[in-house]
This record gives structure tokens, C-alpha cells and sequence, in this order.
């Protein structure tokens, strides 16, 4: 029996790892569950379906609401903006599944780290802000971080859990998202509500509306080149709208491995909860004979912006990753408010970008300052470009 | 330096594979080279470029014309019919590619396993017709046999050398060959020439006009069953046009790994001579965004006969097996001959594989038995179908 603790167990990672373990409860024992107290009511399922040992609550609103619930009877409850990082360290916990959305991420990630817990990362901002110091406590803690974003798992299948050596290039694929194929100039009238509609995945609000710029796929590279410990310019995107392979590696020798699958993130999490073994996780089985047809085509940098800005941000450092982060992280937030136009999403990351502060963060300390800073200088920018 | 004897060096594969090991003259070292002797400039050529301790020659004329040659001075000459399995086992060697083309690659093969030496099997007839035989060989003198067709070396990549443990299917491609669109009625009239041009591969005759009547698969289907030693069920067969992927392994969990890469031999032969460390091997690099579109269909087993006769032989046992593969070599020799229509090929194996005696081989001299008697049953049924 492996003890899991999921953080952001009722967002929509969390929801499909329960489900996966809830497929295998002679492998899999819940130890802990830490949410934001957004969503009650499947917290309360939750607790009543799994029986968590530690239950950890961000809002203390939340905990007002559940404290009389028989279903919490003996089960210690944590509250709190840290609470989280009780769940992260928990006893009993071998794997934690890193599940929060943003960057309120990293700290739970490395606190994993640290206790001694092998980490399965959904929450991309950890290796983006986090940087080569990830790896680094992952290494020092003789533990493993294993990738549940669909496109990192594809490549660390396809490594067959073997560092990537012999490697030419590593190959992320992108749907391209709602807007691939939409005249440009009518991307200053996309709604929040188109945006968040993703041909291929269902996803938080966030990352959808990333999907759509491309800003999603162009932190993806940040993540791959941290967490296989590869050169950016090793790293490469592929337009591939049906979304059925959704990562390639190309070996020196000219061979290819591809990892397919439906777009379930049950594959992606139920691999990183048992690998190297093999487990039901509930998906539909990929035909490709009926699927018939994969194409792919290289991306438009002119239309995701987004895309080529990361790319920038990787090449400049980690403080302007850090800046990059920041500022999407708050265009995103404006345009799903109503108060900036998508279009204006890479304009405020740019001119982030551009006043990134010289020097570069040694410490998660500073990573905190830095991304405090740039949020302030994203915002000024927001309002200045807003409606 | 490992050291390598090639069986069957002057055909495709063995020239391809002595391209991959001049690239890495500091990994590899030729100990021995078996040929046929029908192509003495490029045996000569081979024997002056790699200096090899032995040389194993099949046909004795070959011989007389060499004997004098300065080139083949200091060199250990063999001569006969038998004078390959002195290469298999030659000495020095750590590794045999076994690249003879049909029925007589078996006795080779498992020499070289008995000998202790890994084996790159290019040879689809040895495990054809050898069944288990040759795995249970491999385990009883530790050593490995790695596959050198292009779709099981797909497979093997995939698995990552692990065992096929958590694996729900195996899916080998074809192109379909160069009849896969033209009217069924029309093929009565197809010319070995028109056979002969593979669309994708450039390979030996047999071989090529077995692509075209997916005889190919089907052995390769049987293959597969022996070398990851899954049940036939669990194997199938996907149209590939476009030839880029060349075999995918499908898991419990709904994900796939799909092998892809130009189509060279090179390929293959370079994994199985390093694995599972990747080494240059001169391929053209394969660009997803350039080729932009993969297809898939299910084969049409009306079209294929052969492939539907290759599953059927697979099922009823290892004498029907070994009925099927001597029936094809019968009648494809026929066709290349001119003394049987192209779509009377299946015909030829099908009523062949009808008188399959009772019983089953249980030695390799049995199945030499075995495969005597089918051929003349099929030879019987080329006269009676021929023109």
C-alpha cells in the first residue's frame, strides 16, 4: 500500500487522481487532502469516500462550514495559508501529488521534497519558478519527481524512466488550442467563454486560457528543460490538433518515440503514481485506425506570441522566467475578469519582460520577491492597457 | 570493442549493417563474414575494408575465383553449405548479425545462441520456424536476441528492453505495398517488376514481394508472438502508408508508444548492436512538421489473404506454421519465376497449409523435416495451379 497525499484534491487533478485510486484500493491509501475550501461539497465526498488521516484547508471561511461535519469526526484538520504544507510533509505519505494550481505550488513541491516524499508534479509553476532547484532538492533527498502535465509524462514514458541520454531533441505537442485557425485580427473580441472552451482537453481556467495563447506549451518548455536536464534549444513544439500523441523524443541515432493516448490526465497521473507498472486508470482506448489521421505542422510564432516570449524568458534567465510567470499569471486573471482583451495578454508579459530587474534569485525566498515584484509591475501594465 | 560476425554479409542487411559499423570503428571490431558467393566484388571489398578473421563462403565455385586473391591472404577461408554456422560460432565474436535470407537463416541462428553470443536477428524464418525453440535457447545460454526488423526492433524500442509486462496489445504497421489502392481483379496481371517496387523499403526480392501480399506481417505477426512471447490475439496489424511508424505498444493504461523514423535498416541495426545506448547511423533525420500527415486503416484481409493464412497457420500450431513459411518461399520463387500468377499466391499457401500433416516438430530436425515435405506439397500445387 503506497500513502498518497494530493494537494488540491477538489481541483481537476485532484478529482482524476482520486478516481484512479479509487480503481486500485489494494495498491493506494489516502493520507492526506489539502484544498483551497473552493468546493465543499466534494470535499466533503472526499473525506467521507477516502478517510484521510490530515485534511488541510486554505480558507478559514471553509472550515467554519465543515468543523460540526460528522464525516470529519477524527480527522485532524489543518487551517490556513500553510496548511498545505502539513499535507505536503505528512507521515505516512510516500508519493504527493502536487496538484495545486499557480504558483502557490512551490512551496508545498519542495516541502515534499524535503520530508523524504517522491513527488508526482501536475502544478507547473513549481519546476518553472523553481528552476533547476527542484531537481537539485530532489536529488539531495534521494527522491523522485515524476511529471503528470500529459506532455512531460509523454517524454518520460518514451525515456523508458532512463535519464535522457542519447537524446537529439525532445518534442512537446500542442493542440494549438481554440484559435489556431481564426483571422488574427478578430482575437481582440475572444471571450472568456470561448477561450476556456479547448477543443481537446478539459482543464482549470488558467491553464485553458494558456492553452489558447500557446503560453501554456511555451512554459511546458521551461518544465522539460528542467526536469530532464536539457538545453532549451533541444526542445522543440509541434502544432498537432488531434491530440492523440502528446510528446515525442528523437534519439541521436534518427529513431523516434511517440506516446499516445486519449486526452485523459488519468494516463498521465495513474503512471506517475505506479511506474514503472502499468495500471487501469479508466481511459478509452486510443484506435488509431478510426482515428485515421495525425498531422502535424510547426507553430506560428506570430499568432502565440506567447510561445516565443518563454522561449525568450528561458534564454535570459531565471529572474526573467520568474517575470514571465508573474505577468501571465495576472493578464490571464484580468482578461478572465473582463478588464484586459485576450490579444493584450503577450502585449503585458512583453512589457514585463522588458523590465525584468538585473540580477537573479539564489534562494525560494527570493523567487517569492521576485514574483511579488513582477506581479506589481503586470498590473500597472494591466491597467494601463485595460478597458 | 565488441566483436561481430555477419551472416549473409553481401545482402541489404548485412551491407547496411557494415555502413553502421565503419561509422564506429572504435566499438566494433568484424570477426567473421558469411556469404553466399554470389556477389564476389562486394565480398572482396567487405574483406579488404574490415580485414575479418574468417570468412565463410556457401558456394564453392565463389571460392576458386577468390582463392588467390591478395586480399584473402591471412584470412580463415570456410566452403560449403555448412560453412556459415562456423561464423555463427566463430570466436572472438560477442555478437551475430544473422541476416541470411529464408529458411536456411535457422540452423545459424541457433548456433550462434548455443555459442553464447547475443543475437541481432534480421532473419524473420528463424523464428518462423523455430517457435520457442530459439527463446529457450537464448535463456539456456543467457544471451539476448535482438530484433532487426524494422517493426520488432519498434517494439523492443518501445518496450525499453523490458519485458512485455503491462502490455495490452502489440500493433505492427505495414505500408500496405505497392497494391494496396489497385482493383482487386487486376492483380491476376501484376509482373515481378511491378511487385519488386516496394513504396517505401528497399529490400531483398523475397521479402519485397512478400510486403506486397502482407505474407510479410503475417510472418511478422508470428515473429512477434515468439520474440515478446504474447498471444496472438493481442497482436494486430495497422496500414501505415506513409511508413514512418513502425511498430506501437499499447498498455493497460490506455497509453501507446510508437516507434517512428525514416525508413533505413540502419536504424535497427544500430540499435541492436549498441542497445540501449543510441549511435549515429547515418539516417535522414525524420521532420513530424514536414511529413504533416500519419494515416492508419485496418488491413483488408480480403486484398491480404496471406495475412489472414499467416493468423490461421499461427493458431493451429508449429507444423502449420512451418507449412506456411515453406508454401510462400515455394510460390513466391514461382512468381519471381513466372510460373505463377502474383494473386495465386494465398492459393498456393492456402492448399498447402490444407494437407499440413498431424503432429508437431520436436526438434530442429523435425522442423527441417517438416518444412521438406510442405515444399514439395507446395511445388505439387504450383504445377497443378502454374501456367
Amino acid at each position: 500500500m503506497r500513502g498518497i497525499s494530493i494537494l488540491g484534491s477538489t481541483g481537476s487533478i485532484g478529482c482524476a487522481t482520486l478516481d484512479v485510486i479509487a480503481r486500485h484500493p489494494d495498491r493506494f491509501r489516502v493520507v492526506a487532502l489539502a484544498a483551497r475550501g473552493t468546493r465543499i461539497e466534494e470535499l466533503r465526498r472526499q473525506v467521507r469516500d477516502f478517510r484521510p488521516r490530515l485534511v488541510a484547508l486554505e480558507e478559514v471561511g471553509a472550515w467554519e462550514a465543515l468543523s460540526r461535519d460528522p464525516d470529519f469526526e477524527g480527522i485532524e484538520v489543518e487551517v490556513g495559508p500553510e496548511a498545505a504544507r502539513q499535507a505536503a510533509a505528512a507521515e505516512g505519505a510516500e508519493l504527493v501529488m502536487a496538484a495545486m494550481a499557480g504558483s502557490a505550488g512551490l512551496i508545498p513541491a519542495v516541502d515534499a521534497l524535503r520530508a523524504g516524499k517522491d513527488l508526482a508534479l501536475a502544478n507547473k509553476e513549481a519546476l518553472v519558478l523553481g528552476g533547476g532547484m527542484l531537481l537539485a532538492e530532489a536529488e539531495a533527498h534521494g527522491v523522485e519527481i515524476r511529471p503528470v502535465d500529459s506532455e512531460h509524462s509523454a517524454l518520460f514514458q518514451a525515456l523508458g524512466g532512463r535519464e535522457a541520454v542519447g537524446v537529439r531533441r525532445l518534442i512537446l505537442t500542442a493542440s494549438g488550442g481554440p484559435f489556431r485557425n481564426r483571422p488574427l485580427e478578430s482575437l481582440s473580441k475572444v471571450t472568456p467563454e470561448e477561450a476556456l472552451d479547448h477543443p481537446v482537453w478539459k482543464m482549470g481556467a488558467k491553464v485553458t486560457v494558456d492553452s489558447a495563447t500557446l503560453m501554456n506549451k511555451g512554459l511546458e518548455v521551461i518544465e522539460a528543460r528542467w526536469l530532464f536536464d536539457v538545453p532549451p534549444e533541444r526542445i522543440s513544439v509541434a502544432v498537432h490538433p488531434e491530440g492523440a500523441v502528446h510528446g515525442i523524443v528523437e534519439f541521436l541515432d534518427g529513431s523516434m518515440l511517440a506516446q499516445m493516448g486519449s486526452p485523459d490526465m488519468r494516463g498521465p497521473i495513474a503512471y506517475a503514481l505506479s511506474c514503472p507498472e502499468r495500471i487501469d486508470a479508466g481511459l478509452k482506448r486510443l484506435d488509431l485506425t478510426e482515428l485515421g489521421t495525425l498531422t502535424f505542422e510547426a507553430p506560428d510564432l506570430t499568432r502565440f506570441r506567447c510561445l516565443a516570449l518563454a522561449r525568450q524568458a528561458l534564454q535570459a534567465g531565471h529572474a526573467a522566467v520568474i517575470t514571465l510567470c508573474a505577468a501571465d499569471e495576472v493578464a490571464v486573471d484580468a482578461f478572465l475578469a473582463g478588464t484586459l482583451r485576450f490579444d493584450l495578454i503577450p502585449a503585458v508579459v512583453e512589457a514585463t519582460l522588458e523590465k525584468t530587474p538585473p540580477g537573479e534569485p539564489a534562494s525560494l525566498g527570493d523567487v517569492q520577491q521576485f514574483l511579488e515584484e513582477a506581479r506589481t509591475r503586470a498590473e500597472h501594465r494591466v491597467e494601463s492597457l485595460g478597458q
